[in-house]
């Protein structure tokens, strides 16, 4: 069942014109270093919220007899800016089967929106979601099942996307291998982007509401207030977060977000009128995902227009950047990680500038 | 099964003589600032190694058809220092259960040995081991077993310690909640270090050696040298990776190994030679763990002091760094996080001083 890298070269670079061979392993030499140094008061990493589960010798996977563990927790990795004290912190959350390595150093090797932002003055927070990454999950019910007691069917599935799929559905282009010619995506780094996939116990392996929405809600209130910034599957999570605390929500990030019903009750709207909202989306939306649950990015586009058109009739500060409107074309549902990415980061700093900020001093 | 936090601070805290109530969950505000900033030429992630293995739609979870993933992939975070380049870098790898957070910020918000080596003048490139964290792990199994097409007991186990089990294994009191008197562990953040777990699939979960071996040599093959350092369950790690190559092995730091029988050959053992070799081990080493593996920790020391002995006498350069021995007393297993950690830290930066560095300006 494994093979080598050689055979993904065979099954999409061979379709990537020009694409220079034998660079599909990142390398330290392939890292960007930037022209100027980067000067931070402080960084490093915490925990936010977590239970206490009392699990069997079993579900401990039989490292010593029964006791407690923490589960549910949420790891946050954070760099503040010297001088950056003032700014609005922002809060940059990852989407399905990633971790928070999605806003680090892209997979050609620039510098990503969490060192970027930084560089632009704002504290920044980057957590695993509960479940994921660095934040673990509960690996109670899997021991038991390898035990014999409880049926392998109540396992929850862990979702992977494959390679194949990530083309179309984070519309790098419409068939594997074969990019859009406008593609902002470095597709020739698309095998990094693979590797930073990781199971996703989200659907059926984590409570139920997420505990990331509440983690994210009372990180947001230990900062007195940030920019939440989620993106794809947690596109909504800012959403969620705000309305368990929408004082501390300054503004709300929503970068592609995925399946997008109009979750929302009047009164929730009425709440989300309080907090300004920026949702964001790139190019190639009509572009067929070949994921049944989501057909295209234009429905979860159309969905959100609409959420902002409702907010904006309650009275709300809510808007979309399409930057494709703006002849910024080609960028993907990775636009964090495009090309221009930059430039994309730019204008929703600009927003941050012109609409959170600007309410924060006005309000003071 | 799932409690509140009130149940543990019953279980534990209650024990510690003077120990502040409300501190149990970690706060923005617990976060210690340092007195200066840190300035860095570079900071960022990358993953080393990795292989692509072809999965069938049931064991990517359901996510889209069959294709092809990453797996056996190595996430790697670095913070590289202004002016540092000429300085040999440093590799963190951290034990069972654990992710590279355990260099990161100590659980009661002091700095981590990641920044205070960059401090002192070391890149520095901190792993998730394949397998955990944000490296992932390769899910197809348990996918097959939730579908009743692979049998329950062939998943691996997937590992925690309890919080009952650190105590006396992790030697921060030969007891849940006692404390040794002269502990350097900052007990009344123990909750914290809890949430640094993460299931580990180490044994049965990952192939057979641990890519993490070669993906730790080839690391230090593209940094040109560096010094490896393993904690625990990865103590051993440095060894294994400066076999595979040990010219790009410019020093290797041991601490607390695990169980160390001496598995090398008369050959590795020459080869061993040429690497210097630093062994850390903290105090208490005769408590029992519990743990029916690894009775005491005594025992992991003596079998390093053996190791040593024998590399010794083939020539080799290789000691121990016994603080208790230097009347420093209190050292628990997770030493990097003790109270004095940088005291500790700063023993091991002289020897890298005195040894990897002084042995490299005189091969020049």
């Amino acid at each position: 069942m494994l093979c080598q890298w050689a055979i993904l070269v065979g099954a999409t670079v061979a379709f990537v014109p020009g694409a220079p061979s034998g660079v599909m392993a990142q390398a330290v030499k392939d890292l960007q270093t930037p022209d100027s140094p980067l000067v931070l008061k402080a960084q490093g990493s915490l925990f936010v919220g977590g239970d206490k589960a009392e699990q069997t010798e079993v579900e401990l996977g039989g490292l010593g007899p029964g006791g407690h563990i923490a589960v549910n927790q949420m790891y946050v990795r954070y760099m503040v800016p010297q001088g950056g004290d003032g700014n609005v912190p922002v809060v940059m959350v990852h989407g399905a089967t990633l971790t928070g390595k999605s806003w680090e150093t892209t997979p050609d090797g620039r510098m990503g929106w969490d060192e970027y932002f930084v560089r632009k003055g704002h504290p920044v927070y980057v957590p695993d979601q509960v479940g994921r990454g660095r934040s673990g999950f509960n690996q109670a019910l899997f021991n038991n099942v390898r035990a014999g007691s409880a049926p392998a069917g109540s396992l929850p599935a862990l979702l992977r996307f494959s390679d194949e799929v990530v083309w179309p559905n984070f519309r790098f282009g419409s068939q594997p291998g074969a990019p859009f010619p406008d593609s902002q995506f470095p597709v020739t780094a698309v095998d990094e982007l693979a590797k930073q996939g990781v199971p996703d116990v989200s659907y059926g392996g984590i409570p139920t509401p997420n505990p990331t929405f509440k983690a994210l809600s009372d990180l947001a209130g230990q900062l007195n207030g940030a920019v939440l910034m989620g993106h794809s599957q947690s596109g909504r999570f800012p959403l969620e977060a705000a309305l368990l605390n929408p004082a501390a929500a300054r503004g709300l990030v929503l970068v592609e977000p995925g399946v997008f019903p109009d979750l929302y009750t009047d009164e929730q709207a009425k709440t989300l009128t309080t907090v300004p909202i920026l949702v964001v989306f790139g190019d190639h939306r009509d572009t067929p995902t070949g994921i049944s649950s989501r057909l295209s990015w234009q429905l979860s586009f159309d969905g959100c227009q609409e959420l902002i058109s409702r907010l904006k009739a309650a009275g709300g500060q809510a808007e979309m950047l399409d930057p494709a409107a703006r002849g910024i074309r080609g960028n993907s549902h990775m636009i964090m990680q495009d090309k221009n990415s930059l430039q994309i980061a730019d204008l929703i700093l600009q927003w941050i500038d012109e609409i959170v900020s600007k309410r924060r001093a006005e309000s003071k």
